[in-house]
């Protein structure tokens, strides 16, 4: 589906920001960059940037119009940074991208990204059906353009159901090995001496707390009895030792 | 909250790379940058990359460990690019900025990012207690590492309640206005005989459909209607030629 999404980049006056941006795209899974009367095109500049992008690059299709970018596209979102005198509805990038998302399965639709200093033109959005507004410091909302495209696509691939793959293969310990594992903590604590000073119930309560959040796997439990027996073991020389020089 | 929050950069080669880092936190409204014996700092690139974002620069707190940036810290996520041999529980930023933000509420907590070429080592990982994973293109997985930070700032920002103002004052019209423009709709096509060709309850519903989506103004009804008027008006005019002309 991100493969019927297209960029649109309007004006753009850095060469260096159109490279980012393909960089941004590629990272997120899009491929599709328009670039409507770019400044400098190609250019070494966006080359740099790209890093590795440089198939987005050599794939974009340099436009005359805004009209021409948007050509078979059935569903616009356009960026702004301002939120007066705006018409349009206004949604986050997480209400809005799950939509273009949605349009995306069937049908062309473009994200639209206007010039660096000046955002879109009334005109450029008007064409947009949605308009898009990243929510950003009141005193410093001067995004990048590229690290705009950045959080767009990333919000585009989310919607896309982008996530993590399955988890590493653990090994949580079952039941009876966990219980077994406070049992014998219990048992060594009291053997050692240390409830002398403690209430043994609220202890253990904590000592519980504890691991249930670390959920404990049944090597980690190994180890842990490993400990306790060592330190009891220990614990009996020295008491053995103890008797035996005061005998 | 977001001040309790610190953004960690481990040796950082590219000083360009911090600058970028820097207005990407602020625009966030994140502003406690920490750098781990970062290449070049302070630098030229650092500053001509903020863009604006330099007292963040000005700020950062230049140290010479990770347990020194991390000193005061009680919740540490750290960004991997990589999922193999990963014993840290891992989330994806949806699920771990959220979290940040909890432990945010109280105390200092930390986001550390490693080198742009190799990441966090292990051992700086182990001092982490979740590590976060911006799913990305299996192709092409490297962000940069200040889109990496804008990233990570607008997933906090979210998580910390940004959202968009208030809606601009909207007036949509009451039911009745919405239906006295339907009834005059109705009876205007009529008028200039275009149910002729067409099956009027079908058609109506369509057109119901589309204007519903609209969610009409008072003021748009009114444009509306007067076109209406205009309309019947107009081919009542011609009507009138029309039957003068054949008497």
């Amino acid at each position: 589906m991100l493969n019927n999404i297209r960029v649109v980049l309007s004006h753009t006056t850095h060469p260096g920001n159109i490279g980012a941006a393909a960089r941004a795209m590629k990272t997120m899974g899009l491929r599709h960059l328009y670039l409507i009367n770019p400044r400098h095109f190609p250019d070494p500049q966006a080359d740099a940037m790209a890093a590795g992008a440089d198939d987005v690059l050599r794939d974009a299709v340099v436009c005359g119009s805004i009209d021409e970018a948007l050509q078979g596209v059935v569903f616009t979102v356009a960026m702004t940074a301002r939120l007066r005198d705006i018409s349009l509805e206004v949604k986050t990038p997480r209400e809005a991208m799950p939509l273009l998302q949605q349009h995306a399965a069937a049908q062309p639709v473009a994200l639209l990204f206007g010039t660096e200093m000046s955002g879109l033109t009334n005109e450029e959005m008007g064409r947009a059906q949605l308009l898009a507004h990243i929510p950003a410091n009141p005193d410093f909302s001067s995004l990048n353009l590229a690290a705009a495209v950045q959080v767009m696509c990333y919000e585009l691939s989310v919607a896309a159901g982008a996530g993590l793959p399955a988890l590493a293969e653990t090994h949580p310990a079952p039941h009876e090995q966990v219980e077994g594992f406070f049992s014998h903590l219990e048992k060594a604590l009291f053997e050692i001496g240390f409830f002398t000073t403690q209430n043994p119930a609220r202890l253990m309560q904590r000592l519980r707390r504890l691991y249930a959040r670390a959920r404990l796997e049944q090597e980690e439990i190994n180890i842990l009895r490993g400990i306790l027996s060592v330190t009891t073991e220990y614990n009996a020389r020295l008491k053995t030792r103890y008797l035996q020089e005061h005998k």
